[in-house]
């Protein structure tokens, strides 16, 4: 069986589209595995790019785009919506056919080493692929962002796993790891009140209190004039879609505040939604089986959880049959 | 100030209301704290005791209270829905006023060792009291329950904080500790499917991914013929109770189950209704104020929040100004 991750680098520039075309070049057109998307978010000024397939075949290509990212963004002049710390902010090797979490591992440190070795930007490893346990949780890393990284990665607590202790002065650091497949998934209200956006994603997510799986905060969309609940959720078997979404629906009641809609940023893995639906399709007594078509699935995501700018391709699923 | 503790001893005897009269007795009719309510549950077959007063004047009762105890219950013999293991099976002091959560800690040690000495029953101490961070959970020091505890006593990492490493063989063993008001709190499902209340227990407990302040389980009360998911809140201000009702509902929804109300199980701080309440009389543009009277939260607690067997009695505070 062919060996199939997913990877997902996002890079600190969502707004010149110029530059992000220069800094992608290299992981387009290469034998091996496909780049499936990228999706500059002005808001975030970030954007999240996706590729799907061998990962020995993505390291050097990899590589390469990590140099033009450092040619092309400098950190000292970066603003936007999502916490970051480097012009390749975190690069997450994902399982998905044919190959475990422990190679995904190897495969993030041997990225890590060639690009510091290379370019000699510091690296952490993260996610499953930490050397502590203080350094599974990506925020805990990025604490401080890339403003408060230059004193924090000279406190021997947080030393970089390659490089020496001191940023990148122009692209910062970068976080390399291996994890299960997260989903990113925000929800869209309609006030422009950040602050219920807050207290919200605060009932949701476990460093408040609220689920084990989820990492949420709020986001104001300025190009679209409202507020989301921002999240990640890291365990979707466990804290499924659907409950963030009836849950952020229930507790924004109060404030007289409505969900409008939600997205997925990147892929999601077919089991997430199939396990989401079956709440509503259970609720109102709605026939389905496992081997619904993408399509199918599609158009009930769309409606049941207000998904928008959704399609079949979002769907992990959809490439893999593409690439086989 | 008066110091004011509530304390809130747990019996493994909710059938036999002789034998109960005859373990509550010492507890009646002292100087300086109440006897407030003591709550025979068949189901369970337990009693939940509340004392409200101050904790100097009680110790030497509960000593007289457990050798009742002692007397009249045999473990060997005990069947019921509710975890144990022991016939006093769990004694928390709960700071309310003029005293802080250290003095519960140093009472609850007190109790402990009088208990130990004089009726020759091993104690754990759990909550703030315990001797290390495995024993804060009383679920993780009681699992196993009566039958387990007479192996699990002898593991070295379970050997008791007073006591020798071996349960009294009648009584069993008693957890005894010091902790901040935890609610017990229990919705009410119209299903006799045990497996539905235990997959609704398991989307919002903290041990299967849910909210980090909820304990939770299925229970099937025999008597009224339907289940519930049966809870304690360790933490209102971060896990309110609307937020567990709104869920649970939101969940039982697939199943086609409906919640029919739920009840608090002892006493409940009059802050942790308000925090909940909040959330409907926002909802419905109620106008309302931090000093409305109990009466007023009671009857707005039947309605929005299902409470049944309540009145404002079960409010802590309402047996404070009585004291006064």
């Amino acid at each position: 069986m062919n060996k199939i991750v997913q990877c997902v680098p996002n890079i600190s520039e969502g707004r010149d589209l110029d530059k992000i075309e220069k800094i992608v070049q290299p992981l387009k057109n290469n034998k091996g595995f496909k780049l499936v998307s990228y999706e500059p978010d002005q808001d975030y000024n970030r954007t999240v790019i996706t590729l799907i397939g061998n990962p020995d075949d993505m390291i050097d290509p990899l590589v390469a785009f990590f140099k033009e990212a450092l040619n092309h963004i400098d950190m000292n002049h970066h603003k936007g919506e999502h916490p970051r710390m480097g012009a390749v902010d975190v690069v997450p090797f994902i399982p998905i056919e044919g190959v475990s979490i422990d190679e995904c591992v190897s495969y993030a440190k041997n990225l890590a080493e060639k690009v510091n070795t290379s370019l000699d930007i510091p690296i952490y490893l993260y996610a499953q692929a930490a050397s502590t346990s203080d350094r599974e949780n990506l925020p805990t890393i990025r604490k401080g962002e890339f403003e408060g990284m230059k004193e924090k990665i000279k406190d021997p607590t947080w030393n970089p796993d390659y490089g020496k202790p001191q940023i990148h002065e122009t692209f910062g650091v970068t976080a390399i790891g291996a994890r299960i497949p997260l989903i990113a998934y925000n929800i869209d209200l309609d006030t422009d009140d950040l602050d219920i956006a807050k207290t919200l994603a605060k009932t949701i997510r476990k460093s408040s209190g609220g689920f084990q799986y989820i990492q949420a905060g709020p986001a104001y969309l300025e190009e679209k004039g409202h507020t989301q609940v921002t999240m990640n959720i890291l365990d979707y078997k466990k804290n499924p879609i659907y409950r963030m979404y009836e849950m952020i629906h229930m507790e924004a009641l109060r404030y007289n505040v409505k969900v409008m809609s939600s997205e997925i940023v990147g892929l999601v893995p077919k089991d997430a939604i199939y396990r989401s639906l079956i709440y509503y399709l259970d609720m109102h007594h709605i026939a389905y089986d496992k081997h619904m078509s993408l399509n199918q699935m599609t158009s009930y995501a769309i409606k049941y959880l207000g998904f928008r700018d959704f399609d079949s391709s979002k769907i992990i699923e959809y490439h893999i049959e593409d690439l086989s």
